[in-house]
């Protein structure tokens, strides 16, 4: 069975030494994030996954969801008991706030405990990780009423949430979903339609499932504009917070996907199911997108977490392995051959793995305190500027975050050769539910989309000049320092590539907004790599000082200055290949007309 | 369903056009290689595949094999009776030697249907794949008895074969193998040993599977210096070729693998079984290195089949799915969406797809005909030329070839967003068939290690030169033409990215082979993106020829130029990061200690 150990030492790493959390220690929810209470909540949240969730994963993965004929769906053994004793942790209620019966600490620790909870086993977290983005649309748009009556049962992990969005002939564009909402003389609303992919939308884990569901009322504009946002309990709740009659909403089947088989993706039919409306009519898109930012930082998130326990069964094959002789003569002579360790082309892919990991936790905590300080920071200009950068980077997470995780899975199962094609030894699982990360809560070309045509120009170009700014600040201040003076050139090099690449969308994209949208997806990825380079920029820095200070943990500070040396050698020279594609423009890219495309 | 239409004008263009078969007419074996014939085989295998093979590809992939308690396999419902139909219509027999009772055609046409069937169905096209290999190695080396024993019934596709190499503890490391072949008194070998990963192993679709397996006589060297190969039939074959008795192998079980369900994987135990020397005790290695090529090429092919397969379906669903607006105004105002076609960055992955097979396809044709030239040429010095060509690109064919294979697979399913990752539409299939491509018959790090320890160096790395002077050749023809003068550029400037790198392994290499190691995967890709832009070189001043020509199929010619275009410009860039990732070394990437990787 595969393994996977929390990277604690490594999150600790980032939260104390490197974002130091201490030095927020006076704005509200930061109160107790003590170096102790932090590493404790790291060491806890990491021991409860493996020890709980973990084991679930690749039973998980065989057994899948059934749908019975009666319409209720069944997860695989475990999963319920597994939510029992999460719930029990109380580690779905870290972030939440505590007039809701959360423990009202900082998002970033929250992001920790996702990233754990989904490397160990990410089918069993989207059942909660949904419920956080229904949870923040409800706290962003919800009547008082609404939120005392669905939040404390939400957050506490007694009812889970879902999302509905898609319907069988759109998805990216929801301006064209058809499910109806008809006002009731009572001030609900009947809800008609089907919804597609909905993920975990029905089960056996809890006996309520909150269901928010975009609708459009009669008369609504035919676009986005005309969408409305309802919460569709699966049992309707009566005012005294007791469970009342069974809502018209049903699981009429589930997918069969390529991955992610323990969580019920769902076909939904509501059949003038009681809804209600959250916040104002026809602007359901607002409220959809908060709960679509959270999620997309949670699936960026995930990316990484593929990555990681890819990579930690990888690391233990590599050492078990023993296959061939090293190029420099046997570096074992009294064994029949070599540990996989030994041959370059597999430390190629462990380090690929390694710095990528490792530069992606630094980078989606960092995302995680901005998150933190847009509502927290103390003066409303450093709220605004954490809201710009998050803002700004959200779609890298979740773009980049998602494509490198994916491709680390890959190369993961790559270090197992044939044995990774077996699904027993669960690297075929990694890859499999990796890929879904790229797909949903907006696929990665929408993700690309989102950055250079809507954050890139907002607020006059406000965060991506911020971003230039702090990555030239921290390549200047490396570059006086040796160890690090060679990774500070490279990643200075691809932020040039990405000045580069932004200049020239300014000067393309207004005579043909093609120009963008071709480079789009290559813009992405150059910002994650920036972004990462920035990371070990940081990373390297406090490994530096640590080892300038005599720190005892010696081997963990000079390991992070060899991948942070490796990083910059073999991640930064792709800025400038992808920039000279980005400059190629759309030209030849929309020259076809669609009939050359037929095979003939 | 999917659909597949195998892309016959596309073959005939660079078979004729390109490659132009007929100014080999004087060849042996070539004789009938008139394009009319050229096109009648393209055009009728391309329809046997499109209705025999292709409608049980989903179908396959959901049933998968299944092993009875009695060690009996079965395939999937319709694989027996399309092998009939196979075998009838003699696409088998195409490239086999007449002699045997195949067609004697060039190798070039054989690979032509093998890139249809794998497409159209990769799991079944492996039964007479993997017999293919089989086939060379008796031709190769098996005495004129065994020749006459086994060949016309395998040629036919009466018989199956498979190869048996891999065993629990060993893959890539031959040397380690354990099973034991010891004499009997009658000069045949009673072989013992479990063999693992066996495509095609066992299964209901024949009567006889001839096996040819790895195994140590007594005595013989601990190394790849002590290995013999054995025919091992699953039913002896009496002297008058008439069945005997079943023979001592038998399939322990089969393997439940992430994708090429259709194909039988199994674990072959031989527990005494009688097998047959073929050629020289000691002497298995070169033979199966025989075995290995003719199944190394095949593999490349594979990755194409599936990436073409993909592309087929991504095109279909682009042009039907609606979702969205163009960004520059509404495409289709009277529609309530634009198609997917509109939107750039899907043009982008359909563009990628279209340049990469297009180009791959011209590749592995080109080496087909080497294959053929290395046989068939009428001097000395060019059939040495060709063996030269075709054995440095061996590797560059398989591991870029499976590689970008898979990509473009995965770019498809990204086309289709949500629906990609659900298996009724039957992307999630081409990704997981496509990925096992990357791994067997040598992962492709063996096959960079191949290239850059190997075929570089051999005979003074005259191969590698001659494939610099002729990409070099066409660039300098190329650039006096102005449609083709920027591509001609971009390939020149990829060539020397190629030639800096070659340069840089030569100096750096002696020292410590580990730097050569540490950059062979990269090599491998730049070789193939050169590979392919001297490809499109080819095709593209084919198709501008044509058009100065006033050639009636104006569009083809056209398209293929704008495809050229986009392939300079977007394929080319990666060689020059590539070539600085090499230059980097195997320092950082060799600098940790095992424990460095461990998770803390």
């Amino acid at each position: 069975m595969p393994v996977y150990k929390a990277p604690t030492r490594d999150t600790r790493f980032v939260l104390n030494e490197v974002l130091k959390l201490e030095q927020y220690a006076a704005l509200p929810s930061f109160e107790s994030t003590s170096a102790d209470m932090v590493d404790t909540i790291v060491e806890e949240s990491g021991k409860f996954v493996a020890e709980v969730l973990a084991p679930l994963n690749l039973s998980g993965d065989q057994q899948g969801c059934t749908r019975h004929a009666d319409g209720t769906v069944t997860t695989p053994a475990g999963f319920k008991q597994a939510l029992a004793l999460y719930r029990e942790a109380g580690w779905g209620t870290l972030a939440a706030p505590e007039e809701f019966g959360g423990q009202g600490m900082p998002h970033v620790l929250g992001f920790v405990v996702e990233e754990f909870v989904s490397s160990a086993n990410q089918a069993w977290g989207m059942y909660p990780g949904l419920t956080s983005g229904a949870i923040s649309a409800i706290l962003a748009k919800g009547s008082p009423e609404q939120q005392a009556k669905y939040l404390p049962k939400m957050i506490a992990g007694e009812w889970l949430g879902t999302m509905n969005l898609t319907e069988p002939h759109c998805g990216t564009d929801l301006g064209l979903i058809r499910t109806r909402a008809v006002p009731n003389a009572d001030g609900t609303y009947a809800i008609s339609g089907t919804k597609i992919f909905i993920s975990a939308g029905d089960h056996d884990l809890t006996e309520n499932i909150i269901h928010l569901v975009l609708a459009k009322t009669p008369g609504a504009p035919d676009s986005t504009k005309g969408i409305s946002l309802f919460i569709v309990p699966k049992v309707l709740v009566n005012d005294d917070g007791s469970l009342g009659a069974r809502n018209a909403v049903s699981c009429g089947s589930i997918e069969h996907k390529m991955g992610i088989h323990g969580n019920a993706t769902c076909v939904m039919n509501y059949d003038g199911a009681t809804g209600y409306m959250v916040g104002e009519e026809n602007k359901g898109l607002a409220a959809m997108f908060i709960m679509m930012n959270a999620a997309r930082l949670g699936v960026g998130i995930q990316g990484l977490s593929q990555a990681e326990a890819a990579y930690q069964n990888a690391v233990k094959y590599a050492q078990e392995r023993r296959q061939g002789r090293a190029l420099t003569g046997p570096a074992e002579p009294q064994e029949k051959a070599d540990t996989l360790f030994v041959h370059p082309d597999v430390r190629r892919m462990l380090m690929d793995a390694k710095a990528f990991t490792e530069g992606m936790r630094a980078f989606y905590l960092w995302g995680g305190l901005l998150v933190d300080l847009s509502h927290k920071a103390a003066t409303e200009e450093e709220r605004g500027l954490a809201d710009d950068m998050i803002s700004l980077l959200t779609p890298v997470l979740k773009g980049y975050g998602t494509d490198k995780g994916f491709e680390t899975c890959v190369q993961m199962q790559q270090v197992f050769g044939g044995h990774g094609y077996i699904e027993e030894w669960g690297m075929s699982q990694f890859v499999r539910d990796a890929r879904i990360a790229q797909i949903y809560e907006g696929t990665n070309g929408i993700q690309a989309m989102d950055l250079v045509g809507r954050k890139l120009a907002q607020n006059g170009g406000r965060a991506v000049q911020a971003f230039f700014a702090d990555v030239d600040a921290a390549c200047t201040a490396a570059k006086t320092r040796p160890e690090l003076a060679g990774l500070a050139a490279q990643v200075e090099k691809a932020n040039g590539e990405l000045k580069a690449a932004t200049m020239w969308f300014m000067q393309n994209g207004m005579t043909n907004p093609n120009n963008v949208g071709a480079g789009a997806h290559h813009y992405m990825h150059i910002m994650g790599i920036v972004a990462l380079g920035f990371m070990w920029l940081k990373m390297g820095t406090t490994a530096a000082d640590a080892l300038a200070a005599g720190a005892e943990d010696k081997a963990f500070y000079e390991t992070k200055l060899t991948t942070a040396r490796y990083y910059g050698e073999r991640f930064t020279p792709d800025a400038g290949a992808l920039r000279r594609k980005i400059e190629a423009g759309s030209e030849a890219l929309m020259a076809l007309p669609v009939e050359a495309f037929a095979t003939a």
